[in-house]
């Protein structure tokens, strides 16, 4: 968990966490362009044993139509890596790269309106998204019990 | 061109630039683990023509295992993008996000001595990936006549 991103712990397990976050992004409006599998790339290219993690490349097309027309070199942060590792059993970690932060990145100094407008949008459906999702929270209404 | 990627124009076609690319990533340690073919994308869901551009998620596994390891969160800003870009017939942009500005993202406050190992090694790599394409100054003894 750090600044740059928006984490969520979920009382689900990891497969099912990894199902519902896809839905939920379509929902959003946002493809899957890329998926790694982040623990079998290092099992077969290290040897070691990470917990399950992938990697989900999330593109809502418009907004990056709009960035990329405001800022050309914004495609070098994109896709919105949307993160899910399993933290055990029964728990999942989802964690976002923050659209903020990005182009935050993308324009130390601030000034581009447009980079602004789709972080504001690409951030409250990236916020839908993790809410769809529920929380740890063992008392909350979500819970899959 | 931008503060937070590291860009060099070169007087090579775009197709010939993304081969090379690909073989200079390969030199150095890179997979290339993702690929975004950011033009056909929009073309296909939005319509809209962009010149040709790729988005190659380039990943070093001992580089992304010690970074995972120092700090879990990192994973939400791999693989590291390698963006090529048509500009004319004869030339081609290359802008990859910078291992500093990424690593600098995620610990603001500094003071991860395993992750700027990690982005001293990376950057090193990337830039002689991109050394290794020559630039566009037509004087230079790489170009391809």
């Amino acid at each position: 968990m750090s600044s740059f991103t928006l984490t969520r712990t979920i009382a689900r397990p990891y497969a099912e966490t990894v199902d519902l976050i896809r839905s939920s992004l379509a929902d959003q409006g946002f493809g899957v362009l890329t998926e790694i599998d982040f623990a079998a790339t290092l099992k077969e290219k290290l040897g070691v044993d990470l917990a399950p993690e992938v990697i989900l490349g999330a593109c809502r097309p418009p907004l990056a139509y709009a960035a990329a027309q405001a800022e050309p070199s914004i495609t070098a942060v994109l896709p919105c890596n949307v993160v899910v590792r399993w933290a055990d059993h029964a728990t999942t970690v989802v964690e976002v790269i923050d659209p903020a932060a990005m182009m935050a990145l993308a324009q130390p100094d601030g000034g581009n309106a447009a980079l602004d407008a789709v972080a504001d949008e690409a951030g409250q459906r990236i916020a839908a998204v993790l809410d769809s999702l529920g929380t740890a929270d063992p008392t909350g209404p979500w819970r899959p019990r």
